[in-house]
C-alpha cells in the first residue's frame, strides 16, 4: 500500500506513540483527517509546546516547565516530609491518589548495576544535595517493591540513617477490593505480619 | 492532579486521538517527554503537514494531497473497472489486500434517510459525474453487507443499469481460516448458494 507522503508521514508519526501499531496508527490518521482536523492541529501545537518547553524541576527532578515545579513551589505543602520515587509516573499516581501533602524527589529509575545504573546515574547524589538546608524529618522511600527498588531504598536508607532522619517504606498488604484467594503468597504473608488491631 | 499547563495541554491533545482515554494519554505524554522527544517533534510536524496539506482527490474523492490522487493518476491501472466504496478505510483495506488493479470511488458513507443521508449527501451524483467520458465497463458496488450498504448498492445499480454497465457485488462466503461451526447462518446460506465446483 503506497500512501501519499503526508499521510505516510502522519501514520509513521503516530506509530511513535507507545502502544500504537500500524493498524491503530491508520485508524487514528483517518479519524483526524476525516472527522477532526481541529483535534489534529491542537495536538500538533500541544506537542510542539511540550517537547520544547517542558524540562525538569531543579529541586525534585520531576517534569516541569519552570525551574521549580508547582509541587516544589507550593507554599502549602509540608517541607518536613519527602517522598522519594522512581519515576514521574509514580509522582502522578501518588498525587492522583491524594492524601500526601509533602514534597517529592524523582529518581531516574532504580539501582541496577547490570544495566550500568549506579547511584550517580539514578540521581542519589542529587537527592542528598537537594536535602541540604531543608528541614526534612521523614523520608518515605517509595521505590517499587522489586529487587532493584528494595536495593535502592536500602542504599538510600544507609546514607540517610546517620543523619537521624526518620525513614519509611510504603505498607505492603491486600489491595483494596482484592480477593484473598487471588493475592500472591508474599503479599499475604506481609499483610498477616502487618495486621492491624481493631478497637 | 494539577499538571503544569503544557503537560495538561499535551495530555488533552492526545485524548483527541480515537481510543485514547486519560490514562493512556498520560502514559503517551510521559513516554514522549521522558524517552522520545524526537518522536514527539516528528509527530507535531507530521500532524501539521497532514491537517493542512491533505484534501480530497477530485476524481475519486479519496484522501489526497494532489488534485488527482496516486491511484487515479497511475497510468498502470485498469480504467474499465471501478470499485465503489463507503469509506477511505475501505480503499486502504482493498489496496492492502492486493489483487485489484482498477479505479476507486469513495462515497461518504451509505444511504441512511433517518440520519439525513440521501444520494446527494453521500456523493452519488459526484460518482455519476466522475464516470462521464470514462470507458468504465464494470462497477463493483463494494458497500458494506449491511442494510444501508445493500440499499446504497441497490440504488446505484438502479441508476447504472440503463447504461449497460456490468454491475457486481463482493462475494459472500466463509472467511479464510474461519470455522464452519462459528460462521453465522446467513453467511453459511450464502456460501452454500454460491458454492464453487471443483474440477
Amino acid at each position: 500500500m503506497s500512501f501519499s507522503p503526508r499521510i505516510r508521514q502522519l501514520i509513521d508519526g503516530l506509530r511513535g506513540l507507545p502502544g500504537v501499531g500500524p493498524k491503530t496508527a491508520q485508524r487514528m490518521a483517518l479519524h483526524l483527517l476525516e472527522r477532526d482536523r481541529g483535534a489534529g492541529r491542537q495536538l500538533a501545537v500541544a506537542l510542539e509546546a511540550a517537547m520544547d518547553g517542558v524540562g525538569y524541576c531543579q529541586r525534585c527532578r520531576s517534569l516541569s516547565e519552570e525551574d521549580l515545579c508547582r509541587l516544589c513551589s507550593d507554599p502549602g505543602r509540608d517541607d518536613s516530609l519527602l517522598c522519594v520515587l522512581q519515576s514521574q509516573a509514580d509522582v502522578w499516581a501518588v498525587e492522583q491518589a491524594g492524601g500526601f501533602n509533602g514534597r517529592y524527589f524523582v529518581l531516574k529509575g532504580s539501582l541496577s548495576p547490570i544495566d550500568g545504573l549506579g547511584p550517580e546515574e539514578i540521581g542519589i547524589p542529587a537527592l542528598l544535595a537537594s536535602m541540604q538546608g531543608r528541614a526534612v524529618t521523614e523520608v518515605i522511600l517509595a521505590t517499587n517493591p522489586t529487587v532493584e527498588g528494595e536495593a535502592t531504598a536500602h542504599y538510600i536508607a544507609g546514607l540517610l540513617r546517620p543523619k537521624g532522619i526518620r525513614l519509611s517504606r510504603l505498607a505492603h498488604g491486600i489491595p483494596l477490593g482484592g480477593e484473598l484467594e487471588f493475592v500472591d503468597g508474599g503479599t499475604l504473608a506481609h499483610a498477616l505480619a502487618g495486621r492491624t488491631v481493631l478497637d
